[in-house]
């Protein structure tokens, strides 16, 4: 299926994120012209330079008068903003999102809008890299990549396909769900495990002992904390921002927590022994999911 | 430096951590001769027609009778029994273990022996690997990595530098703390994560739709929860037999989520962006570290 060729992307923002899908977009061949905007001159200059992008606007006014879509991707908390600037000025084009929760996204757009306007798909992209900003775009960043969608009652299904397809273009996988499971599932697959490994080794950096403690960290415990390397300000806009499914997800876990330290102080074997096994065969069957995902990633790759 | 070569080694339960001592022993030329002891017969056989060792006991007498240093590499809870059996026929070796808790296998050699005799040294590798059990094993295991030794006021020296020069001989960099250091730090870096990740995991199954949470989960996911497909009744040992350490440090890190559970609902900025900027800035500090081991390890290397 090949998605009709797009005449013009508007990347606002350009960062990791818009970098890669402006890059993605001119690799395949998906799109006539991208144009981008950021807030900064030199990042725009980057941009053209480095041919993320065919030209430049200089304002969110002038990015939005030249596209047929255009893809906010900037950080989460500063969406609103975004749509606040774009109310008066976008009506004519497809509006989409990058950020990684979709709740206060829809939020934004219900005050600035008055509701989720047709021509506005939220989406969040489940991808990204240890490195950000314009330099750190990567043409394959979607390639097998999940993108979710979250298309509410009124949203336009052209403006829905015409998105839909243009992460398409790029190699995603796209999902559409509500915005509630969205960020409930985020909130247990990505947001929690940030805020525990984050909490973790903020713990042991009060130790007195810490720098022993990191010392004789091995394999286990790197990889467990790798995510607490992630950007802090984007990690704070997503924890406020997802602020609800969180706090609940976090409950749950406390929850389970509390439930084997009850277990391992009264010395219950078979809780621990259950829970621990429960465990293992769950993490086995993602495991497994991964392994037959990027088989058929290579398949598919193997027929191009 | 060389440590003068050992005459006799016994390993005591030919798994993952006794296979691989054996294996890199001979492998160095450090051993003239490795005897193997496991309660199953099939293993027995396995070590001798894998090479692992040079002969195989059939009873831990029978074992004790030849070696200069037996090493006890069963799982945590069975250590005790171990002792036990040792208690009346090994007072002309040098005992150690591998146990990943030591205040309990003190405990254990305080009941046996009545106190920690001159001729126990406890142990422990800081290594492992995915698979276990004989066939696992795997010479160059240890190489770069750390073996905390915990010697008590009573330890022979002889014995000591014995296990020093044992460990030092298959490529570890051996470290002596106390058994309380050992214990908190290993269950700060170690047993807590385990923990952690077995209780996520455990939340996200108990999830209505856990099959889309895995199926939505990315690589951050991925890595944090590695951990939680470790072998079960070895994580419940370990658990148990660390249990005061370890739940200290999970009531510390506890205080820590619930900190930061209160900042997110208060909408505190603050507080968020300093606790993920401090925690990224340690966790960078750890993966220099890491990576400053690393480059010694290949200067090391090449200089062999």
């Amino acid at each position: 299926m090949t998605a009709p060729r797009l005449e013009s992307v508007g990347i606002l923002g350009i960062g990791l994120m818009g970098a890669s899908l402006a890059l993605g977009l001119k690799k395949a061949g998906a799109v006539s012209r991208v144009v981008g905007y950021s807030r900064s001159p030199a990042t725009r200059e980057q941009a053209l330079s480095l041919g993320v992008v065919d030209a430049v606007a200089d304002s969110v006014e002038a990015l939005a008068a030249q596209c047929q879509v255009l893809v906010v991707c900037v950080p989460t908390l500063s969406v609103p903003a975004m749509f606040q600037a774009l109310a008066s000025c976008a009506a004519d084009c497809v509006i989409t999102d990058v950020a990684s929760v979709k709740g206060s996204v829809r939020e934004a757009a219900i005050s600035v809008w008055g509701r989720v306007p047709g021509h506005l798909v939220l989406g969040h992209p489940i991808a990204g890299a240890e490195k950000s900003g314009v330099t750190a775009g990567k043409a394959d960043l979607y390639e097998n990549h999940k993108v979710i969608l979250t298309p509410e009652p009124d949203t336009d299904p052209a403006a829905l396909a015409l998105v839909r397809g243009m992460w398409q273009a790029v190699g995603a996988d796209v999902v559409d769900m509500s915005v509630e499971d969205h960020d409930r599932i985020l909130a247990f697959t990505s947001h929690l495990p940030h805020l525990l490994a984050y909490a973790l080794v903020d713990t042991l950096a009060q130790q007195n002992c810490s720098y022993d403690i990191f010392r004789f960290a091995a394999g286990g415990f790197r990889d467990f904390t790798r995510i607490a390397a992630s950007d802090p300000q984007m990690w704070h806009d997503i924890v406020l921002g997802n602020r609800s499914a969180l706090l609940g997800s976090l409950d749950q876990f406390s929850h389970y927590v509390s439930r084997l330290r009850t277990a391992i102080e009264a010395g219950d074997s078979e809780t621990i022994l259950n829970t621990f096994s429960h465990a293992k065969a769950e993490r086995e069957r993602f495991a497994r999911m991964l392994a037959e995902r990027a088989a058929r990633a290579d398949a598919a790759g193997a027929g191009e």
